[in-house]
């Protein structure tokens, strides 16, 4: 295998990864400066050296076309050629057909060359990734149009990616602003054996400012490929956008950027690209900004200058890509996303996009994060966390059998501990407390659980209490009841009513594993003589059924840890394949000695289970192996190759 | 005179400045970093070369404390003593007697100096700016306790500003959490003869994410100082609230937190801090950042890597301070103090604050802008720009006779370039229209002035809709007539009715102008056979009432630039000292020549005028001298000593 792909961490669809080439490893989200392979103005050993960059991309179709760049690169290869020792990756001619027109076109200019030529001729000079000569659709084409493009690009990677050798093989998703065009094109793509997807044709909708439309195309493009190959947003090399291509599921871009507009006496920032000449004062503290005053670089002769705006172009680019990473690892991908978003009226359209697109991004998304849920905006509450909380709270939670519910007005969280009176109440009165909170009604049981207790939140719409309205109304019609308004006269005829007291105790462990695991399961994983071990501050942490620890209750979000007696009810309460992932006959002694599940091994998987879920793992005829931790999502552990799918925690 | 201050941009309160000293020249907004007189990690000189810190402040109770110190502060000077030859702030000692206890307190460690004694320290060690031993009022503290330090500080501020010799004094303004303390013990500052005023006191309200109480101590301060003082937030050393208090009148910023939080092994980013610990990928493209990996910080010894953890939090602030320059410069500052206050929730409830506090930040607002109105979410509809223009269609902008008035939804803008065939009716049949925009509702004819067309608007939401469904009720009221919807049938019937033709240039000129000058002036500029110069577009760039030149449009923000000829009908027109700006005697000839009119001439101004607006510039007995462009408002131009307050375009 030319290259391998490794999930190491995640925040829903935005994934740490590993890209192995031939040339060394690649850390993922990356960022390729591209190389003009006849004037390489910022070489590629100060690329890597100064910036840090582990892959560039150059452009195959431009070293053919040279007679001197392409006997050199037959002859030593293309690491040689441009003197870099780490990956390269190369472009193939079809943006230059799309500009110049191609062979049939018979234009002097035209490109003259034939798909397998150009994948032969990348795979000769040694290319980690080359790419397949696709057909670009203009902006405007029709629907017709661009699906004959799509069709061409489709019939030129059957044809050529036999030729790929040793070669990595880019096969770029067409499919213009169509998203049903883009996802028939990825599906279609998905099933050959190409290695990396290149979303193409993007660049229009950057320059008209078709943000929405621009997500719409990578999402459609996310659905039909494997969540196992990279994916490259060809051309798309700007700060302000990364983090939101990230969050939908981008691994690599590239940059000619930094050079264009360093040439145009432009500079990138991130809120967007500045002419030179409109600057009064450098905002920024790169190497190049940071040492120099706008009026130095404007006494300086020109190709001086174009050297450090390039420079200032591409810290600002590395710095944002880092900056991703982190925000992947510390779990805050979404709230940089929003905030980046801010950049441009334009770019809030994303995030309204995001919203429609829930239920995918809704299979991707953990269970949990370390971090708070922080509010930005209004757009905070289309995350997909959200919907799923809404969604469990209809399907999964029951209201306990109680005199009376009702709601409290939101507070300082966790509720609990700031509605004392409350808890009193329902502990010796038998009347239940729903509290309206920013994600909608949060049963004061659940108060501790993510992200109701985990959040900063924010005010809520006009608009949001419209919906939350429904969603309280679905909440009493699921369980027959009515909410009514908690006031003194209210908290006197409880106390007259002799209800009886209701355990806070155990519905909370009820409330929590149904969200968690379903209200079958839950049921399971509670039925017998409960007691807890409870932590110096009185918050449950491990829960004994029947002499045997069940579940911990983890202290960072409220959410359960399956242990191997829990795993064990659970396996015996639902049916295969709920709650479970199926490790094959080969794996599961090890997996039943404690060692992890690595994708290639998963047989099949719970299609409900979500990254951070606890499951148990089982072989093939149900036998109970462990408890683990999901990583991946079904898709995601049925695609991978290499890497972690389950993290065993105990085995049984 | 020790200081001067000299605004040289704005937007809004925020301003760029230069803050002249006896040892050089300073741009604000400016960061000092404080320096510790006895470990100086990284040196003045340093602080100069690398990061461009212009000032720098120190603290002189320490000084004096340490024998050695206050020896060689006495004989060689505080400039010799910390190796610096830019301006030099010293803090006295307040801080020391907030945390340890004062004289009174008899503690062992408690601050024991006169008030008196430090002021005139500070004078003999040559320092620049000094500061007043003011009385630092504790998180929690009553009314009655606040009251009594600030009665306190104004009392020593009394007795020691005499003191101060050649050296500016800081006043620092404190008040708790009371606005009304802030705001007297503003004014009671702003009469005494001093230089800068810190607002004080406030570090408990960052450390408790009280950014709203922050946020209205701040314009409480500010309401209080005449506009002409720099003011100094002291403590305030976080980027991501640097341009939140910049928008609020902030010049000067003071960083302990640098050294500080590298000390406890935390970085600053523009989105909050973190501890080294939790990073994995350094978010961030400082010259440290960019040319360190987490790793090779990590294996570092603390020392090595606690200079450079210093140097990082330096660039970040430092490029911050540069970035809010910039967008000074840009008149972009509301958009990133939106964008900076989604670093956290509590930062999002300032925009409200600001909301609140429309009424005195629009007197500081400017008429128009360079670039357009960008919607960041909905705290931007609070910006004083809308408030104006909402104000201002109320009062000064009537509807125009006409068959009936249309409501048109929202399109691409400018309007009339959408709208042909609702001009067409207009012009032929004389139905009139107006827009649901953004900003409220926006007769056609005012589609090209700032900022109807000049806007990247966002989405409304409901609470807005009902807040504007108020004000096209209101505006129904103020012109007798009622709103309709354009449909089909009614586009017949106005064909129908063969009503009267309007003329939509009449239309433009009679709106913008009363938008502008107000309905008397405009009908005084407008009186008389009307010609109009147009581009080649077609729109109107020359206005000529019988024969002279009277106004011109500007292309960029759709507003009248004042010829000469139009100014003598306003002065005919409008009462002094409406529309004015009155020079003294003295400099009367020199504006009549073509000088520019400088603050220390200003006799007065119509309170109504605002920074950017067009006015007559008279003699004290009404004669007129010139138009022009103001660069304050009237409470800046007879505050300020230095400065241009308004530049002469045109002398009568």
């Amino acid at each position: 295998m030319a290259l391998t792909f490794e999930m190491k961490e995640r925040d829903g669809l935005g994934r740490l990864c590993i890209l192995r080439t031939a040339h060394g490893p690649v850390t993922t989200p990356a960022l390729l400066p591209v190389i003009n392979p006849n004037k390489m103005t910022i070489p590629p050993s100060q690329m890597k050296q100064e910036f840090g960059a582990e892959m560039i991309i150059t452009n195959s179709y431009i070293i053919r076309r040279g007679p001197e760049l392409r006997e050199r690169a037959l002859k030593d290869g293309v690491h040689k050629l441009v003197e870099f020792d780490g990956p390269i990756m190369t472009d193939s001619g079809a943006f230059q057909a799309y500009v110049y027109g191609s062979d049939k076109d018979q234009r002097s200019d035209s490109v003259q060359i034939l798909p397998s030529e150009i994948v032969e001729f990348q795979r000769d000079i040694g290319v980690d990734i080359g790419t397949i000569l696709d057909v670009i659709t203009p902006r405007d084409a029709t629907y017709e149009e661009a699906k004959k493009d799509v069709d061409e690009t489709l019939a030129r990677a059957k044809a050529t990616v036999g030729l790929k050798g040793n070669m990595a093989l880019n096969g770029t998703v067409q499919g213009s602003v169509y998203p049903d065009l883009r996802e028939d094109c990825a599906r279609a793509l998905g099933e050959l054996d190409i290695d990396v997807h290149p979303i193409g044709g993007v660049v229009p909708f950057l320059e008209a400012y078709r943000y929405g439309d621009l997500a719409r195309a990578i999402i459609a493009a996310k659905k039909g490929l494997p969540p196992s190959r990279p994916v490259h947003l060809f051309g798309a090399g700007h700060p302000h956008f990364l983090s939101i291509a990230v969050l939908l599921g981008c691994d690599l871009f590239d940059s000619s950027s930094y050079m264009k507009y360093a040439l145009d006496d432009r500079m990138m920032f991130n809120d967007g690209t500045r002419h030179f000449g409109d600057l009064d004062h450098l905002g920024c503290n790169c190497p190049v900004c940071s040492s120099h005053t706008v009026e130095e670089l404007r006494k300086m002769q020109k190709p001086e200058r174009l050297v450090l705006l390039a420079r200032h172009n591409l810290h600002v680019l590395f710095g944002k890509i880092r900056a991703i990473r982190q925000a992947i690892h510390e779990e805050r991908l979404w709230e940089m996303a929003e905030r980046d978003a801010r950049a441009h009226p334009a770019l809030l359209e994303v995030m309204r996009v995001l919203g429609s697109e829930g239920e995918f991004l809704e299979r991707f998304e953990q269970t949990s994060r370390a971090c708070a849920f922080m509010h930005t905006g209004p757009e905070s509450r289309l995350r997909p966390i959200v919907r799923r909380y809404r969604d469990r709270l209809l399907k999964r939670y029951s209201l306990p059998k109680a005199l009376a519910n009702y709601v409290l007005p939101e507070t300082t969280k966790p509720y609990s501990d700031y509605c004392i009176k409350h808890l009193e109440h329902l502990e010796k009165h038998g009347v239940h407390f729903v509290v309206e909170s920013y994600f909608g009604p949060a049963p004061l049981e659940l108060d501790l659980m993510y992200p109701i207790a985990q959040s900063m939140s924010g005010s809520i719409s006009e608009e949001e209490r419209k919906e939350l309205f429904v969603l309280w109304a679905k909440l009493e019609e699921a369980n027959g009841i009515t909410f009514e308004k908690w006031t003194e006269a209210a908290a006197r005829s409880a106390e007259k009513a002799k209800g009886k007291g209701l355990d806070i105790d155990l519905l909370r462990m009820t409330a929590v594993a149904s969200m968690q695991f379903g209200p079958k399961a839950a049921k399971a994983l509670l039925k017998g003589k409960l007691e807890y071990v409870k932590s110096r501050e009185g918050r449950i942490r491990n829960v004994i059924v029947d002499g045997e620890h069940v579940l911990s209750l983890r202290a960072h979000d409220g959410m359960f840890t399956l242990k191997a007696a829990g795993a064990k009810r659970i396996a015996s309460a639902v049916k295969s394949p709920q709650l479970r992932v199926i490790a094959d006959k080969d794996s599961a002694p090890f997996v039943a000695e404690g060692k992890n599940l690595f994708c290639k091994f998963v047989v099949d998987c719970d299609p409900e289970l979500r990254p951070g879920d606890e499951a148990v793992i089982v072989d093939p005829d149900d036998k109970v192996l462990a408890v683990g931790r999901l990583l991946m999502n079904r898709e995601e552990m049925r695609s991978f190759k290499v890497g972690v799918a389950v993290k065993n925690r105990e085995h049984a």
